[in-house]
């Protein structure tokens, strides 16, 4: 029920009026102080600084990525030069080998997140043409927020106007005042009840107007918010495929670490190889040669 | 069959003498110049070399975690410093929450790797004491290899010596000297090989000497061996098991990651808790209220 509808206010009771004045001539879509589409607006605007922060997000994970990466060559390089010699020695190039591959998942985890910056910074400069476009858009409904703005202002005045003729008339009634003056008075008041019925189809037109523009740009924000988070889950989803992957390919290397420990097997490998001193003592459990 | 042990060496023709004298002096375990105890025991005195080692490898792996954990925890505050509004806002605390797990697993093995060097650095010590001790328990064996060394160095000496004599008398007896004259030189013969006798006793004696104390240095060091491997393994083991229940708790939060990035199911969330100026815009598409 739209309370300024009102097709003849003249005919109504002064205590009607009063009632329906009374109300609000806010819009709710009008949000306080008239700051709805602002508010909305301010939102959507907040899509391309999110952008930007998850490019410098992903940035400062992939710088934090190659800096493992080097740490863990560097680590390997260490491994590599551990003594050549004694029966330790074939466990550095156990080492060397799983922190090769560690430095080598977390570089490429770096490229593939390097990668991924790439298109989420090609992705902000194609959200900041829609927001430019958008904005030259959407600049109709600020102004049909303006105008309705400056047409609410108007009603309470109107109304005041019409208020106070009512009342005089209905004095001049009671103080039994001559019909000249009567007729005077009502002529007064029949001309603010044209004023108000006018300020109200304004208002009406203003609303409506301001309500078709308002959805409109509420529709395309929305719009543009679902393709916003649709290009943003694309984005984290890439993000947390390449962590998940990485995670998965250590995984896969991790394992074989334990296989190496077992000395027994390692032990049994070196002596039938007859790589180190070592292999042949054994022998002098069986007593030695000659004598 | 010991090439020395000969009861009665002017017995022997002198082709035999000459077959087994042409054979080695040397004993196997003597090894290349004499070399052999030194290379066992240069093998056996990696053993702390290694310990060194590993502390400074675990070390240094431990730094990496440390500076990646701290890189984490800096990742997780501009995850912190995203913007707080708009609808991606409320997956900066996904961001938040998941690098501040990965910063606190990555402490945690550095803990655990600084845990374990001490654990290496007190092995560490312990085995110097005993190669400390070792060193003056095989000084022993040292010494009989200079001995073995020695003796071996005057049997030349003395097969030459009896050689020469066997040869003159040879030599004599074809120019059919006078008897006085082979008497003098058989007396010279059996001179030298009683001389030579003599020699490969003591060579016998300080070979048995020898073959006693190098099996009871080799066993030693076969059972240092064995106990730094063992403490190695165990070192190792603890080593691979921090890495791997470290991998373990990553991968039980990197699958919650994915969870949030349902847009859908964020979205519904909300909208029904209305936090969001947001929230409210579905409700145009229904229309707006009155008008």
């Amino acid at each position: 029920m739209d309370v300024f509808s009102l097709a003849t206010p003249p005919l109504l009771s002064n205590y009607d009026v009063l009632s329906i004045l009374s109300q609000s001539y806010s819009h709710p879509l009008q949000g306080e102080k008239n700051h709805g589409f602002e508010v909305l607006y301010h939102s959507v605007k907040q899509g391309p600084i999110s952008t930007k922060e998850l490019a410098e997000f992903i940035r400062e994970r992939a710088t934090i990525e190659e800096t493992y990466s080097k740490a863990m060559a560097k680590l390997s390089k260490l491994a590599s030069n551990g003594t050549p010699v004694g029966t330790f020695a074939p466990l550095w190039e156990v080492f060397r080998v799983s922190s090769d591959k560690l430095a080598l998942c977390h570089l490429e985890l770096t490229r593939k997140l390097q990668d991924l910056i790439k298109d989420v910074l090609r992705y902000g400069e194609e959200q900041l043409k829609t927001h430019k476009k958008c904005k030259e858009e959407v600049v109709g409904t600020l102004d049909a927020v303006q105008v309705l703005s400056g047409v609410s202002q108007l009603l309470p005045k109107s109304r005041e106007n019409y208020l106070n003729r009512c009342m005089d008339q209905e004095r001049l009634r009671r103080e039994s005042t001559s019909q000249k003056e009567m007729d005077k008075a009502e002529a007064k008041t029949k001309k603010a009840a044209e004023s108000l019925r006018r300020s109200v189809e304004k208002y009406n037109s203003a609303r409506a107007d301001f309500e078709q523009k308002m959805l409109d740009s509420a529709l395309r924000f929305q719009a543009m918010e679902e393709t916003h988070l649709r290009h943003m889950k694309a984005l984290l989803g890439s993000y947390a495929h390449s962590v998940e992957d990485t995670h998965v390919q250590i995984g896969q290397f991790l394992s074989p670490i334990s296989g190496p420990l077992d000395f027994e097997a390692y032990s049994a490998a070196a002596l039938q190889e007859g790589k180190y001193v070592w292999a042949w003592m054994p022998r002098l459990d069986r007593g030695a040669e000659g004598g």
